[in-house]
């Protein structure tokens, strides 16, 4: 197991220590943890406010806390401006992504046409097409099905079971939780008089340098052109973004999250769990969503709401608290 | 890269030419864009008004526009009654299924008791087991998983990692997006006193004639008896559909929809996305609901809704826009 | 196919029988059936008060009815406590479950360092990575996918492409469906400056004994500590839990219910379809949610909410039906 002193820490989290005993930079750290399990060997991290009672019993060795946060009064605290980020870095710090070797398992099936580099990993049952190609430091997992002619980049991460349909195109870094669906057809029919035509679905799925899509998530293929999710955009588990959509960078939404057919969303959104917008809108950089939140109409940028239909969120809130009035408001009306 | 004449492309869909240079009819046509992004080789169409503005500066060689559309000043027109479809049949021609050809892939694992016809394909690491039949002309792709006694028909299309469980049926011209899951158990518990009794779910999953079915939508097996999506169905990714539901013919359903146990839903509805129903319901034929609509109760067939409880949509709209007013109400009781 | 006589079905219910011809306890029953659909030689059941004017009509040999329905006169009735218990009881009578036999397809990528119990069985295309455990009686269907150091208990089933993913720990009699993912990676980054950082998960999922999980339904790792599904917890499909989450025993949630990071969840509750929590809550015991609801805030135990956001589901519906009275409340006022 990995250790490194609480000096080093401190220097690569850029912080000052704070509280602690004089001896203290050159204890041993073997983890992270939160503040209730961490113990004499391991450092945890005080982000959320919510768990600052904790401060008080943790065993930690040290704690990360933000510049403006008093000092706590039992425990050796190491000062930075963003405490979760120093988290963050400290969990990189003992769980290094492994690195990829040129394992290729037996049982994968590689098209003699694909051009892997040399030290991509692909591990068991995987199937890998014609005329693919993926890039150094890549690691395909098992079960995961990549079709014809798709291009993956360098240094990505495909779990357990991901698909990649035909022609689709991945950027560097670009991370596949288990099950996601990258490339599966748009929903797109013609009504024929009688029966629903399917429209074939032409286009691709660009994803760009990293981004990562959530377990069991599907990212649909245009219909003619592209749908295009930009460098750096996070999804998580069980989304559904539809044909032709092009999610803006930066952009994260939580699980559960369906975005309709066409529609173009901006850099730098911030979207809830189980939030759903309508086809063919323009959505601003910026816009954020209170989970559940509808969308049936283009938002500006920047703009905060909740609700379905949309609203502001604080109309929302205060329509939310109305509500719980109603039977009065009836009440008081009838009474007159 | 096929090509067709302009000519022929006219005659295909039943169309009229109009504000055409005299020799346009000869033009090499090579495929189907949008407005914005055709070339000169290209044919687009004018299906949703909103893209009117674009036809001024298209640079399609000509543009499939509805009979009662003014003559686009700048473009060679098509005049069709249906604008949508004639792009849906040309889309077609340009990107044709590919036709089985009974490639068997190695790794494919078919069981020897399983009936394929002659030119089914069966991609990498496909497994097919005991007593399947596989009609003509139909295609299972890399990973899936076919079970026991599964029955599927002609012309089907199973794309990588879809599942069909032990025992369920498929018509002709099914198709199956990846990772969706066709006979999964049904959610059937009893309560013992002390645990949840597992209830064996016993029945079935039919898809009908022409069913499609989207990534990662999951259909459960009926408890006793079958659940049954009936011919022409098609099913947008990430869809629920509980035990013995039964959905009618020619149904459409947006992503994330799900619908409870033992409803039954009509012929020809159209549902928008993360719409939830209730189980043992009917609900009649042609209802349409607005995304995320919760229906409790049944519906009259033919009629609209929207809302969580659902409500006849154009209440629903006329609610929305009061509930913004909801503190000026408030406000005004208050002060009397 | 297994018949059992109507005397010995009788006996194992613990029930009485009522109003049935007096040789009719040696009639074979060959299995359950509704009552619409039973003929002579099945039993049905009455659970849902909704389907009891089928009983004048229905030919099953006999029927399950509760202790204080009235004897229906035309049809043989077995009296007990709880009918629909009873109907899982002869459900799982006439379709038990498989019993691992040791079987192991050729095909199945089992690693050497894997401990499987003799008479484990491995469907085709499996995969089973390092030092893997699993127990007596269990079975690991067609390309599943089981990460390096996994511990599986007893008489577990792995449906058809399930995965669980590297550390992850499985209890006795746990069943997973088609498509779900155990030990997807939590959703957590901290943004950096510049990008979205990307925080390795290092906890693990823990389902304990008794747990379902449905298709494609996804239960994230912990980021660090595990995210618990305690023993007996049933979970239908498309549910996404995010990491650090804890589900306490007994809870059932129904399909694309979402949970938010490090919410937990008391035991014996009940989730209707849909339903939305957001992170960092406290649930508590016997919490019962109607579908669609969105839940803000901690919840004592015992109660039951809908709407969104949650409220006391008795005004949940005073509230729905006074909506409608919106634009009444609106003229009313506006006329005043």
């Amino acid at each position: 197991m990995k250790t490194v002193s609480l000096h080093d820490i401190t220097e690569l989290v850029g912080g000052t220590l704070a509280g602690c005993e004089s001896d203290a930079t050159q204890l041993s750290i073997c983890g992270v943890n939160t503040l209730a399990c961490a113990d004499g060997k391991e450092i945890s991290f005080l982000a959320n406010k919510r768990y600052r009672d904790v401060l008080a019993t943790t065993e930690a060795a040290a704690v990360l806390i933000a510049e403006d946060e008093p000092n706590p009064s039992q425990v050796c605290a190491i000062r930075v401006k963003d405490p979760y980020l120093a988290f963050a870095m400290l969990q990189r710090l003992f769980h290094p992504e492994k690195v990829a070797s040129g394992y290729r398992h037996l049982s994968a099936v590689i098209d003699s046409s694909a051009v892997l580099a040399a030290d991509v990993d692909v591990a068991a049952n995987a199937v890998i097409g014609e005329q693919v190609t993926i890039g150094q430091g890549s690691r395909v997992g098992a079960g995961c099905i990549i079709g014809d002619r798709v291009s993956i980049g360098k240094r990505c991460l495909l779990h357990a079971k991901s698909v990649v349909a035909d022609d689709c195109v991945l950027g560097n870094e670009v991370y596949l939780q288990s099950g996601a669906v990258v490339g599966s057809d748009g929903f797109g029919y013609a009504w024929s008089g009688e029966r629903h035509l399917k429209i074939p679905q032409s286009g691709r799925v660009i994803l760009e340098d990293d981004v990562e899509i959530g377990a069991n998530t599907c990212i649909d293929r245009g219909a003619i052109g592209d749908t295009v999710i930009e460098r750096g955009v996070k999804l998580d588990n069980q989304i559904q973004v539809a044909h032709n959509v092009r999610i803006g960078a930066y952009t994260v939404m939580a699980s559960q999250v369906g975005v309709s057919g066409s529609t173009i969303i901006g850099k730098g959104c911030q979207f809830g769990g189980q939030v759903g917008l309508a086809g063919h809108l323009n959505i601003g950089d910026g816009v954020k969503l209170a989970a559940q939140t509808g969308v049936m109409t283009d938002l500006d940028p920047g703009g905060t709401y909740a609700g379905s239909p949309a609203m502001p969120h604080r109309l929302f809130f205060k329509v939310s608290a109305l509500l719980l009035k109603l039977p009065e408001i009836w009440k008081a009306q009838r009474s007159r």
